[in-house]
């Protein structure tokens, strides 16, 4: 692993915040940062060139997406993720093990992100599950077409080894935050079965691999789970689990999940993505982290400031000469306003989205660089 | 009107093309251009830097939308059409009178453009008819509500001042092509009268007005309204009319519709942009065109090619490494292959239309610089 590293830059002295770099074979990448999500190897509505253009030094595809379509194989025979997406810089894949949450209990707590959101499994919505879960691995359908697919830990290694993201993750098993008790313990330890299992399949040597934490909203199983995870001889971790359902608890789950973490290595909150949590996660140590949220509301409308988040679809924009945000530097508050943009979502346009998305994605990632430079200046 | 002029820099010894510059206080236009359109203020999926890295010159918006949403009296207010969009290089608007066509008589003969597209409409589609054509003007219904709306040519004229474009078009009516000669003339004859009002109203110095030649199919008809545009006091000239129903006549109306121009002024051939079409065109003296075509083919797969269409969907593409067209120069082509391309449009996701749609605009403008350097050359 001669090409990779982590080097804390510096400590926080007030709180376990820190600035690092992680160095891979794509580039740098100053922590703490946010990736910008690319499902399907495209971060929606915004070219290469235009993450490029604000500096956004690593996205997040998921591998789940990418293996049903085009398919992990494909992407290989195609010269890996790098050059199908035309992205140099680094990239980072997820373990496919949170649609097991999704797709499979996610679905029956009627909790999930995934199925609900797609239009064409709405008639399946709470009617069946799509995952089974054994010791093997998951048994589950195709959210495109239905076909039933298997991935095991190894499948995951083989398959994020074939798309050849710069950083990947375990092979997990995210709980909802309705399971009980017991369940959330055995998924946790067939999650540990499992990342003992992904280590040993990992073969590729540019690759960072991560372990991921799991363990629900109990004390006594985050602390375990941080324990055995941290214990192994990981590149880094993630934290994994939704912390949708009780966001009370983020705090002393995040505690409790990097209790036992080597605080040599980089740390990644996975799907955390709102202003106030990622900044209560860095003072907890965290490093980096990637979430749906810029992109989807920006998609949608919603703009987010300093000040909150910022609905453009409302009539009292109409008129509005400011930018989304005054004093931001992204392509779309220096070049459009408010009533420019509420416009192009009454009619429905592209752009509208994807100015919306171009000023959420900076204002992430602007976020986390002035942190970065706070870390850096002792004033975090 | 001094800061306008159209300057004839070189004239094909073997036809009637010519290549130009027409001056516009927006900056210079060199011809024969395509003019991409941005119906509602903005040309779909693009941003006005990337058309402005293609070294697009000008841009068409459609005073009809804009009318209707988000009005051009909020336009004005916010600083005209071009601080509006974010584009500070030459706007053109058409009148608002190919609307007359498209939701009154156009609905009626099942040929109309915009409301069997538009899908909140088609429970009126061929059951109620949505323009009503007077002597004073048009009365119509909007396409979003359903509100009534009546536009007289001296409302286009004052629309468009404000909106501000450099270059707008007289209120004219077109007709379908399934119109009777007896009506086809009835129409010409109410658009002349239409000619004098606009030309009459209009009162802002920095823009230029441009007469519509109309006539359907017939030659008597329009070589008339060659000759009466053609001998009023106009900055330029469109060639009206749909074409799409009589294609191979398309040659003879443009003979007839362009006999009495004068030479020395800017032609425009309304809403026509096939290759074949535009470089036939070309060959007639036409110096400038617009078309929602390569917007309207790229967002739905379909890129324009030297070797024609390419449905960029298709199977065959799957592990296709190739640009979407090799040796061009654009974003797309430059950065991305057709299996990307593809994958992208199999999952639905808007880097798709963006990308597909960059390489249509920049195709046709290539195309027409292309030419415009071999009138130069003298081997066009």
């Amino acid at each position: 692993m001669d090409k990779f590293n982590f080097k804390i830059s510096k400590k926080s002295k007030k709180s376990q915040a820190r600035a690092g770099i992680i160095n891979t074979p794509h580039g740098l990448i100053h922590t703490p940062t946010f990736f910008p999500v690319g499902t399907k190897a495209t971060v929606k509505g915004i070219t290469p060139r235009q993450l490029d253009e604000m500096n956004i030094e690593a996205v997040l595809c998921n591998t789940y997406h990418l293996f049903l379509r085009p398919g992990d194989k494909i992407i290989k025979k195609l010269g890996g993720l790098h050059k199908f997406m035309n992205w140099s810089k680094p990239i980072i894949t997820d373990s496919g093990g949170f649609q097991v949450f999704s797709l499979g209990f996610g679905m029956k707590h009627g909790v999930s992100k995934i199925v609900g959101s797609n239009k064409k499994n709405t008639r399946n919505k709470n009617t069946e599950q799509f995952a089974k879960i054994t010791e093997e691995g998951v048994h589950f359908r195709s959210f495109i077409d239905g076909a039933k697919h298997f991935i095991s830990p190894e499948d995951s290694m083989k398959i994020q080894e074939n798309l050849g993201a710069d950083i990947i993750f375990a092979f997990d098993e995210c709980t909802s935050p309705l399971s009980s008790y017991k369940y959330t313990k055995e998924a946790m330890d067939r999650t540990h079965r499992w990342a003992i299992r992904s280590l040993k399949a990992h073969k590729k040597k540019n690759q960072m691999l991560f372990g991921i934490v799991q363990g629900g909203e109990f004390k006594d199983l985050r602390l375990a789970s941080s324990k055995f995870i941290g214990g192994m001889d990981f590149d880094g971790f993630g934290i994994g689990g939704s912390f949708g359902k009780f966001e009370k608890k983020i705090k002393n789950v995040l505690d409790w999940s990097l209790e036992y973490l080597p605080e040599t290595k980089p740390k990644h909150l996975l799907g955390i993505g709102s202003v106030k949590d990622v900044i209560d996660a860095i003072k907890k140590g965290i490093d980096t982290f990637d979430c749906v949220s810029p992109t989807r509301l920006g998609r949608n409308g919603t703009a987010i400031t300093a000040k909150g988040n910022l609905n453009l679809k409302a009539g009292r924009f109409l008129l509005d000469k400011k930018p989304i945000e005054t004093g931001c530097q992204c392509y779309a508050c220096v070049n459009f306003n408010r009533a420019y943009i509420r416009h192009l979502f009454q009619s429905e346009e592209m752009l509208a989205g994807i100015l919306t998305t171009l000023h959420n994605v900076y204002f992430m990632d602007k976020l986390m660089k002035d942190i970065r430079k706070d870390i850096l200046k002792g004033k975090f």
